[in-house]
């Protein structure tokens, strides 16, 4: 069993708030992170996929499949979008760094072909990342 | 004479657009960046200062100072804000690099105590940044 | 269960010292390290955290309060410190990267609120680094 | 019980080919890494051991030990070197991320004194990474 | 006037040789780079380009066409490629650092819509790289 | 001509201290980096050399003898030692990143064969630089 991992880039904007909440207990809770203008972040994934090495090609999955999954499932829907405004998973559910990772992992389970989804890892900054392993 | 250059970030959303032009016009120029719901970024901000060595303290700068002032100059009004609607130098003009990296150097110019400003250089992204000498 | 990882860093001097040993035998041990002038580094502290993801704010922990118990408890400690001579826990144990990550994992323990300490990773320098897990 | 984690690096080239299959079926599987001239990557290797600490030392491995299997086991073998003409290993078996941290693997397995060899990463890009664990 | 800076990345092989020498003269020069197997890197590529900012755009360039020229111009060519053997300028100069930042300055210049090509950066690797400014 | 940057590291502590000066004064100027059981960092150097391409080679200057310069002038004097009490340069002049970029200028001019020293440029942190030209 071997793990490979690939990453992936987008650029979003996203805020906190929730709204059975006044203005105050959301300012209080999230801080600067409840402007409702948004604010941004580069965000980087790491996706790791969990199987055999193929003997004919030393593959655990095929990388272009794996990149063309990532992009059209994740990158295509999260990249130059407002998270809170046009993402349909954080309507209801603040899009934190564990929420988007949750997200991921949702949107990309059972869509690789011949391996295993093993772990989902985003940055929302160098400082500060999620992981989430499923179940 | 020694140049001493000091990072900082902030994490901010925008978008392109212009207002004499149709969506459609927007949408050609600026692709993804016309999306009004605004996206965003981790940007890092470099500010380089030019100066001779005090030889009592070996300092071009003071360090300190430097960060207050910037600090206090960018990144109490861009982080976490979004700079089209948030910070009046891009009421109208485009929050680009390039804009940034000037907008930038008015906010420090002849603000740095003891040290001429010698260059703004600011990242969007890894692969994409800006430098700005003044004048 | 989701993991949660925030960075933070460090500035300290060490060295490597067997009091029960030689010069030469430390020499030997611990070659340029033995330097009792010491030596110094810029560290990089990874806290990982495990939770659940609270429905109401999305978060497995308070960010904020993250922060300030890490600042609290181990960069006010050990940032601008000489380890072997000013942080307690290094008197009698070389402050090695392995030592320094179990060090950081106690003073940590118990202390963040509403989730469990997973990992303590401690990077040396950006080549070398310990994990532990506790227990 | 604690892991330590050294960061290595080499330069080397590689392409991927199938013997048992046509030059059409070789591009299609394989893309531009079918080009038999070759290309190359900076490969980053993290060798991970795990052990208990030494209380003399507060090692659980001795690190210049380590740096020296390392650079002799895999760097002498590996840096600046064409990995399918030159590396055994890679005669009969495609060069991928996941077989060369595997033939990593069973280069170092047994040879690291004191410590157990646990996890064997090799970065073909900082965007590409596989993880063997043995087994 | 202000700089706009794009990176880019490929990978390739080349080895260091001179026709004119022996096999001794040449390792005695190039040292491993003289193995004719050929060895890799991925290379980063900066490319720098001044100008006016277009108060209409925001822009110095525009970064799509600026990628298309680096992509079509350079990465099409080089990437995935050995460069002693595919690449045409360096079939009677080494591949060094050095040269292919002259090349690529060669292959790039007059075609980037709208502004001057200032610098070309090269990385052969995080701790090599030239630049070059032209003329 | 062509620039050609080479980096190289070194771990060593440092305080700052002016003996004109009380301790209070002392801590005024220089905060946390006036204890003198002082502190250390991972320091990056940056050295670029300017000069021709020589056609023979490719080379604006012997890589190997470069990295020797820089080992034997700066490296063997830096590495793994308290920059205030080990180094002569620093007896008299507080170990800032500015006077660190300039000592080192003055070890390694004249010293580079067939290439002039351009730019000496000295990382004491990720985000604090100092960049020397020399006179």
């Amino acid at each position: 069993m071997i793990l490979l991992t690939r990453k992936a880039e987008f650029s979003a904007s996203h805020y906190y708030w929730n709204e059975a909440w006044s203005a105050e207990e959301n300012a209080r809770a999230f801080g600067k992170c409840a402007n409702r203008n948004g604010h941004g972040h580069n965000y980087t994934l790491e996706v790791t996929v969990a199987g055999e090495v193929d003997p004919v090609t030393g593959f655990v999955v095929d990388l272009k499949q794996l990149k063309d999954v990532m992009e059209k499932e994740v990158v295509a829907a999260y990249d130059h979008r407002h998270l809170n405004l046009e993402v349909p998973e954080f309507k209801a559910a603040n899009p934190t760094t564990e929420n988007i990772a949750v997200a991921i992992w949702r949107r990309l389970e059972g869509k690789i072909p011949g391996a295993r989804l093993h772990r989902v890892r985003v940055y929302e900054m160098p400082d500060l990342f999620a992981d989430y392993f499923g179940g």
